[in-house]
């Protein structure tokens, strides 16, 4: 069977285990490894108040190379101040120690409850344990999936397999998030593993416009987590030719990545905290792409058109509402609405439709909301996905 | 017994009544007259679709005297187009024939569901019935407040007796709104009436202010409606010495108009669609005032510190998350937390507290969070409530 885990690209060990951070027995420590060194890059949270991991991460992603990825789940070592940030130095200190490497040839991840310190002993032997466990296998590929999740209900991977210059490359991702999801990567962890010989400034730049088009794109709630983290690994061990400039190599590597990111973000979103349907929305007769985005994105987070779909009820009226206080230029009189294929408001005024059609278009897993504003030409998108009282029952109660 | 509705200053006449609307059978016109006319100040919703009532009404403020105000509730007249904007005409003009005056001496409001034309024949009947009913009477103010209403669980009426240079002045106020409410007003309707004696251009500026500190200081769901309109008339009849100036007199007046209109908006956030409790967040040590209020309303509407209310959990991580992604200016190491009394992180660090105690701040009907971001001077505040799964359902199910 083929492995669609991160350690289907060459020269990639994984590793998931329980340490004891979390109460409920279930996995939460990763430890990814590149044992021939890797190129590395990472995108983080644009939140101000960032994890200690964060802090860390960004400063070893500097390094030429790379070699592991250690992450823990259940503690976000967030708001923990000094001592928080010694504890995910001696993260990095034990992987490193373990695997014999340096320190800074360690990126890391934490995720799960803020404000807490971590159980750094507990952490320290789950580490020990975890590099004695590293393996290529499709099933240690699993295990890091398992041990990134919190309030996920399942790992989520992706993979896809190519060629470059006549030679064989893979790329592959684990994800884990589930609510706080939003433009920008609230809580989201993202480890993007690929054997493509590249450099590493252009291998930054394909992750960040993957990312843009992907995980930025899907809003559950609208905030922006502290430890939000997308890392890409690449062991240049395909053989390809190295891509050194925005060649046709470069640009058939990013469609790919780009394809792996838009596939986990979709998992994200169907997987987001009590989420039953996720939709699209479509703003076109902006009047700047800016514009666009931010009406786009205040619909997807607005409470009452989420608790419709959620209702499964038509109510564009809210839509629009969203629209008109989202502070962009409008045209009343030109405001265009459709759910799906049916047009429910047509310049300014409301049209006749099938109501029972339209809740049946809301009712589906997956559907698109455009609205045109009738002030230009610009357009933009982004993914929501309706609010249940299971979302609420779940938020209420989290407590790792 | 003393009469604390809209009819307790002198000049004042309503009505309220059902006139089909509503499939409920629960009233849905409302009528208030002042037959020796009044002076008029109104403040609208800064949303960008505003309802047909909104467009006629802001003309209509404009006039030297207004001797009534009209309003339906189940039905917004939003999204309606030309023959909407017809409609609310024509309910100032049957109001104007009934009670012989003329149609821009009438001020109107709609609040429901956006994007229905209004049942134009069942209203202008209702009109009729209602301004045969007018009356000066406590119950004919009642009537009036609970014909405003659409999710509200209860009539919300306020009133405050006072003297101005010996003379009794009347406030009292009439306030529909249970959800949608946020600063610059969402989905509130808001009438008041005084006998006080005022230049118009007073009467204007004490409104805005009055609303300013009271009802825009409130949040439920972080969005404002398509018809919210806060209404005063002013009767003139009290025999007060005429409010011209910015005199002790008119200090006076403003102090009892904003304590009428924060009564009102307590009522209103206590009756928030699902709410079981509220809090005051308060933002100190911010750089600016608008970084004060821009943080405390990304507090007061985060999902994540909505639900943990709820849930009664002492989940200050999520505020401080909050904080971090409002994008305002902080100093990471001398950032502080308090529930109520207590200290739960200070210059960075998570302080150790009482858990079971913080648990019941947090439990409390009103609570207070108070945040300083350890970047400068300025503070600001504002009201949030609780997200519950009973919002959820009521609002994935509203189709009045």
């Amino acid at each position: 069977m083929a492995n669609n885990t991160i350690t289907a690209p060459k020269g990639f060990w994984a590793a998931g285990l329980h340490c004891g951070v979390k109460k409920s027995g279930k996995s939460d420590l990763a430890l990814l490894a590149c044992p021939t060194d890797a190129k590395a890059a990472a995108v983080f949270t644009t939140n101000k108040v960032v994890s200690a991991a964060v802090r860390v991460c960004k400063e070893h992603v500097k390094s030429a190379s790379v070699s592991a990825v250690v992450v823990n789940s259940g503690n976000a070592n967030t708001c923990t101040g000094k001592r928080g940030l010694a504890n995910a130095v001696k993260m990095c200190a034990e992987t490193a120690k373990r695997i014999e490497i340096e320190p800074h040839n360690v990126l890391i991840a934490s995720t799960g409850i803020i404000g807490e310190q971590l159980p750094i002993k507990k952490i320290t032997a789950g580490i020990s344990k975890a590099a004695a466990k590293l393996l290529a296998s499709s099933k240690a590929g699993l295990d890091f999936a398992k041990a990134i999740m919190t309030t996920d209900t399942k790992p989520k991977q992706a993979v896809r397999r190519f060629e470059i210059s006549g030679k064989k490359v893979t790329i592959a991702g684990a994800v884990k998030g589930a609510g706080m999801i939003a433009p920008n990567m609230a809580t989201m962890l993202c480890f993007l593993t690929t054997d493509v010989a590249i450099s590493k400034t252009l291998l930054g730049r394909t992750l960040k416009g993957a990312v843009d088009e992907s995980f930025n794109k899907l809003t559950v709630d609208g905030h922006q987590s502290t430890n939000d983290t997308a890392i890409i690994l690449a062991s240049g061990l395909a053989g390809n030719r190295p891509i050194v400039s925005r060649c046709p190599r470069y640009k058939k590597f990013a469609t790919a990545l780009a394809e792996v990111c838009d596939d986990l973000a979709g998992q994200m979103a169907l997987d987001a905290e009590g989420t039953t349907r996720i939709f699209k929305v479509v703003i076109s007769g902006a009047a700047t792409k800016a514009d666009a985005a931010r009406a786009a994105r205040a619909v997807a987070d607005y409470p009452l058109v989420k608790c419709a779909i959620n209702g499964g009820e038509a109510n564009w009226g809210r839509i629009i509402c969203a629209v008109g206080s989202a502070g962009v230029k409008i045209n009343p009189n030109k405001l265009c609405c459709k759910l799906g294929p049916i047009t429910v408001f047509k310049n300014g005024t409301p049209r006749k439709f099938d109501a029972k059609k339209a809740s049946k278009v809301v009712s589906q897993t997956e559907h698109t909301i455009t609205v045109d504003l009738g002030a230009g030409m610009a357009s933009d998108f982004c993914y929501g996905c309706d609010l249940s009282a299971e979302y609420v029952r779940i938020n209420a109660e989290y407590h790792t």
